[in-house]
This record gives structure tokens, sequence and C-alpha cells, in this order.
């Protein structure tokens, strides 16, 4: 058998000790699989005397991550200290300086420099992965790196944010307003110490940068992801969408379009009965279309301990077996920089308006659509005790410009009262 | 660029031609992902003369397969004839027995010879491939190979028989019985010459008995799997299961029991409202639980050409890219001879049967149920016109001997009609 495979574990927060866990647990499993012994060479963590579930006892400790990356006795190094700078990033940069490979569950790193290491990775000879930065324990980053290579990607899409979908979800089935279904979460712990990196998106949108870079062979471009998150969803949007046969989820998509790379994450409209549709709780779910696998559907955990180290495990395995993959699948120098799509490709959306209770209103709406060349699909006008009587529509698909071309319209006809809801509707 | 990766392909039916396609259309873009060519250095197939769609002209032909696997510029063998004996087996050994590497779409080969060729592939140091044998475009063996390399495996499930699920989910939505819908599956090609090896459940069993080896360690044992096909389900089945919050599927359970290793293929009750009840048509359904990673769902196509040619090429380019895995995740030598398990997890179990309609009929198969250990969670009796009283149960969790002590005890106190239908509910 060749040699042990020798980890520098930096940072033992929930993901680092889960890490710890299966190593211990399963030691003679992964070796038998891997073809030879995984072991813990080191470790690096804030706070030594925490107790963290698992026997760290006979562990080598750094006091810090970049003395554990330059260790000798370390060939791969696993990052779990998390954020875009700081000593993750100086951790890694060292230890793929000095040749070695790197694991990461880090998703802020990789979108934010996910080129420039990948550069740095392969100018030495390392390898750098992270399967776990995107949906947990779902093995998106494989399968689309190596399960779909023979095909060229059409869309990518997915739902990677388990506490909006948590919210989203909670929302409908009892009926709640966001800012008591955020407080809910909040006080569960579902959210993250700022939770604009969940409910804003931030965080799905890291992970949408990375499936892109990998599907469309494109550097990865976090700045070109356009992000909307999920605080201006509202109980009636979901009810309605409801009604029409939708489902609203904070949903990614990335593709190619005739006119660039789109990448956004934003509240859409899927249909109740598809997969994402279905999608309950906290569950993630990603979706790949390849030209000649057709639809691929992956779902599970998104995060927590087990799954998250469960795909740490599987790029250490991955390199224990011998697998030296790029970065981002192909060599960094052929990652085409991306040439971001001014506007998405069409798709149906949501109207929801408010009109004056006028004779007329409705046709001076119809009118505003058709001028501004959006085609209606469907249209429900609400029985209301109000002044004002509320419209739904359901378009057939077209741009987004033309959605603002009708919205202004309608609005210069002195029909709307209020800012009219729009939203995209994503069809499977 | 390290030398091509030279091919030779045995087998140009819809597989074969649907991989010389992808080759052809997508050279550039899988050279650089694999970080090299992949060539066809020559193909063999029974029809030099057919129109398969795709450009054949250029190609060298071998008359049959074992020349085309000793050509000395051939690489590696991509075995696309089927059949668990005859020319393709002599194929792959003749590759295998040179050193060569083989990919293969072959389930029957590998279910009943997959642990002999292992060995053989193992002893001359090459590579033995089968991701297209189970779930066509589903990355279901990288999944459980690599992606959940770090778990111990608890259970794998899944809907791997289109056509089997085609006619179940058509009974169910237009609420036809089954030979109804058989004929028109036949009608449609949906099914093999042979169509047993579908609806018997044999093409099924295949899959899970590869699944189980990967999952558990164990050598492939096709002949443990106990088969049975969904020819005896009725639409009467469906309609009561469907009132009861269920659907049948043809379901294969694979799962370490305290009593050795249990392989099932079987029609069973699943809930309506989980993944696999919500699988529709021809798709494909795979659920891995590892004791990490949680659940983990993959959905896609089972079978066409391009499915399937795409999980052949994710084989392909495996291999080019330099992963050299054994055969089944870990060496043949390690692998242990299965314990098959001589019955089942205790599951809920579903039971119709027809009682005599006199006084205390029910009453004597709810004793004969607590007699047998077996406890009821539901039981529903409809209303009836029929001289005999339709019943239906559900049951906690129990073994099949009990449930089989049951019904013969509720036939030995004279109160049954005909024979029970007795289904086991599989909860996800």
């Amino acid at each position: 058998m060749p040699d042990p495979l020798r980890l520098g574990i930096a940072g033992l927060g929930t993901v680092g000790a889960g890490v710890v866990r299966i190593l211990q647990d399963h030691a003679a499993l992964i070796a038998g699989r891997a073809g030879r012994a995984v072991e813990i060479a080191a470790v690096s963590a804030r706070d030594r005397g925490r107790d963290r579930g698992v026997d760290l006892s006979g562990l080598v400790w750094e006091d810090d991550p970049v003395g554990l990356a330059r260790r000798d006795d370390v060939d791969l190094l696993v990052e779990l200290i998390g954020g875009d700078a700081g000593p993750a990033k100086v951790a890694v940069q060292t230890a793929l300086a000095a040749g070695k490979d790197v694991v990461t569950a880090n998703k802020a790193l990789l979108a934010v420099h996910g080129h420039s290491l990948a550069e740095q990775a392969e100018a030495r000879g390392a390898v750098l992965r992270f399967e776990a930065a995107v949906a947990g324990g779902i093995p998106v980053i494989k399968t689309l790196t190596e399960a779909l290579a023979g095909n060229e990607i059409r869309r990518v899409m997915g739902v990677m944010n388990g506490t909006c979908n948590y919210i989203l979800t909670r929302m409908e089935s009892a009926g709640l307003p966001y800012e008591t279904v955020f407080a809910e979460a909040q006080a569960l712990g579902y959210l993250e110490a700022d939770p604009t990196l969940d409910v804003g998106g931030i965080d799905a949108a890291h992970k949408l940068a990375l499936l892109a870079a990998i599907a469309f062979g494109t550097r990865v471009s976090f700045d070109a992801v356009e992000i909307e998150g999920i605080e201006r969803v509202s109980i009636d949007d979901i009810r309605h969408a409801g009604d029409m046969g939708f489902v609203i989820k904070l949903l990614g998509v990335a593709q190619q379009t005739g006119r660039g790379l789109e990448q956004r994450m934003a509240p859409c409209l899927v249909p109740a009965d598809s997969p994402l549709g279905q999608l309950p709780g906290a569950t993630n779910m990603v979706v790949i279309e390849g030209d000649a696998a057709g639809q691929i559907v992956l779902r599970g955990a998104g995060a927590g301990q087990g799954p998250t180290a469960s795909a740490v495990l599987s790029d250490i395995i991955e390199i224990a077996r011998g697998l030296r993959l790029p970065t981002f699948g192909q060599p960094a120098a052929g990652l085409a920089a991306p040439v971001a799509a001014r506007s998405a490709a069409p798709t149906p959306w949501y109207l929801r308006m408010l009109l004056v209770d006028k004779p007329g209103a409705l046709a001076k709406v119809a009118q505003a659509l058709g001028e501004a060349g959006v085609s209606i699909d469907r249209m429900r006008q609400y029985r209301h005790d109000e002044p004002h009587a509320p419209v739904l529509i359901v378009t057939h698909a077209t741009t987004r410009d033309a959605i603002r071309h009708a919205v202004e319209g309608a609005r210069a006809s002195g029909v709307l009262v209020g800012e009219p809801v729009t939203l995209a509707i994503e069809l499977p």
C-alpha cells in the first residue's frame, strides 16, 4: 500500500469536527476505498479547549493555519476556516505555493479568488478541490466536472441556500409573513451572523458562480451574478403564485445566452409539481441540463456537519486515489473571461399589480403590455372589497426589459396603484 | 499534451452511435476537459451498412469485437454489445487480459461475471468501469464510489427500469389495467425483445446487484437478489394505495440487516409525496443514504441514446484523466462474499383481502394478525355491493414472515376469499 496521505486540518468548527470524526470512525473503510491510509498530521483552530464532541487527544496542534500549511508532514491542507480573506486565504496560498494540495469548503474564497488560486495551484502542480463549497453533501461539483464531462451544459439551476428555502416553505405552509418566519429562523440559529449572506442571496450566489465557471468553462465571476434576496417576497405573492400552480423559490440560474453568460440568483416562480417546486424545508437541489444526458436532478442536505464533512472527504479520497483535476475542470489558462449577458434569456413572468377601480383600467394595462410586446398567457382579477383591484398576470416568455417597458407604460397611463411585483418564472 | 486515448468501440447500436456522435461533436470540449484527445481507433459491429445517423466514414472496422480488443492501437475497449455471455464477454476478457482498460454499459455481464472480471482487471493493472450500466445518464456509480466514499452506506433504493415506471404511472393516471398498458408500451417499442427482462424485474435487479456490491463492499451477487416483477400489480391496488397516500413503484432496495445483505426488487408502496412517489413516466431515481451525507436523491433519464452515451463518456474521460479505480470501488480481493439476508428488514405492509360478508369476519382477521405479532396502523373496509367485503390494512413495521403467518391464520379461520395481496411499504 502507498504511503498515507497526511492532512493538515485548519479550522475545527462544525465541519472540521465532522471531518475529524469521519476520519476516526471510518479509518479502515476509507483506507480500503482510497487504497491508502488517510491520517491527520496536525490541526489548527482558534480555541484548543472547546469541546467539539470528538476526541482531539493525540492530535498535533499548530497555532496558526499558515504554520500548519507549511509543515513538512502535511501533504494536503483542509481549509475549513471560511471567509474570502484573512487567514483562510493566506493558508491556502501558502499551501499551494509549497505545491501542497488543498481541499476547502470555502465558497466565498473560491467565488472571489478562485481563478487566481486555480492558476497558482496549476503553476505549482497542486490540486485545489471544493465539493463542500456548493450544496453540502450533494455531489454537484463532481457531477458537473466529471459525470457530465462529455456534455455541453445547457443550464444549471439550483436552490442552494437551505435557510431561504426553509423560510419560503414555512411562509407558504403556515401562511406567515416574511418578518415572522425570519425571526423564527433566527431564533432557531438557522441564519448566518450576518443574515444578509443568507436572505440577501449572497451565499447562494457564491455557489452559483462556482457552478457556472465549471459548467461553461469561464473564469469564476461572482461580481457578474445578478443578486436579489428574498426579503421582499410577500405572503400574498406566495398565495397568488400557489393559485396559479407555482411556488416561489430563491433560485439560481446560469446559462449561456446568445449575448453572454447569464448568472442570476433571485426569487423565481417554479411549477409546483416540478422537483424544484416540491423541494421542502432546508433541503437543497441542483438541476443540471446537458445536451446528451438531459436533465439530472440532485437533491439532499445542503448544509450541516455530516453532509458537508462527507463532501470534504469525497475530495480528500479523490486526491488520495490519484485523481488530479484542474480546479474548474479544465486548465485555468483555457477558461474564457465571461461576457456577462446584458439581459437574461426570455422567460414567462408573473406580475401582480393593483389597479384603480375604474372602468377601462384593465384595458389600459393590457394595452401597455401589448405595446411592450408582452403577450399574456393567463390573467386573473380578484374580487375585492378595497378600492383597488388586484390583478395577476402570467405572461408568455419575454425579456425583463419588455416587462419593465410594460410596467412603465401602465404607470404612465395612470391606472397603477403602488409598485407592481414582477417575478420571473423558470420552467424546468 | 499527453498522447491521445485511443478507443475501440464494440457495438454500434443506439448507445454506440451516441458515443460516436458525442466524440465527433465535442472533440475539442472533451480534449480540454480530459487534458488529452480522445480518438476512435477502430469499431466493430455486425452490420456495416446500416444507417446509424452518424458519420462513420473514415472509421477503421474490425470484423469481430475480439479482434478489436486485440488491436495494438486500441488503449481502451468500449463494450456496447450487451448480454452476459458470447462476444461481449469474450471481448472484455480479451481486452483485460491484454492489460487494456474497458468501459461498458453491460449490466447483465457485470451483474453475473463482475467479480471475476474485476479480479482479472486488477491482476492485469487494467480498469473496468460501468457507469452506463445503471440508471443511464444519472451518475449513480460515481456518486456511490466517489462522492460518498467517506460514508458507511445505510441503504440504496431505486426505480431503475423506466419501462416499468412508465407502465405503473400510466396505469395510475389513466386508470387502465396492466394488460392494456403493457400492450401500449409494447406497441411504443418501450419493451425489450424479451419483455420479462423489464416487467419481470430482471434488468432492474442487475442494476441493484451492482449498486449493492459498491455500497456494501461485497462481491456482486445477482443470484441473491429477490425479484418480483410488476405483472401482478392490479389497478385496484394502485387505486387503494392512492387512497391511503401511497404510490406503487417497482423499487429496488439494498441494505445491510443484522442478518446479512438484503437485496430485493419488487413492487412496493412508497409515500405519494416523497421524491420516489412523485417520479413520473420513464424517469429513473436512485436514493442513497450515507451515515454522514444523509439522503442523496438522484433523478434523470435512465435510458436512451444521449443519457447512456453521456455515462459512457464519463467513464472514458475519467480514465483519460488518469483516475484508476478498482471496479467496485475497492480491490476485488477485499470484497466480502455476501451473506444473503434470510429475511428483509421489517417494514410496514399493505394488505388487501376479500372477506366473506359475515359477522365476525373482520374480527377473525384482526385476531390472526395479532397472533402473528402484526400490529395494525390503519384499516379500511370499503362499502360494497358484492357478496364479499374488501378490506385494506396498513401495518406497523413487521417482517414478511409475520405477514405470511398472519395471512395463513386468517385463511385457516375460513374468512378469506381468494388470495390476499401483500406489498411491502418502503419509507424514505
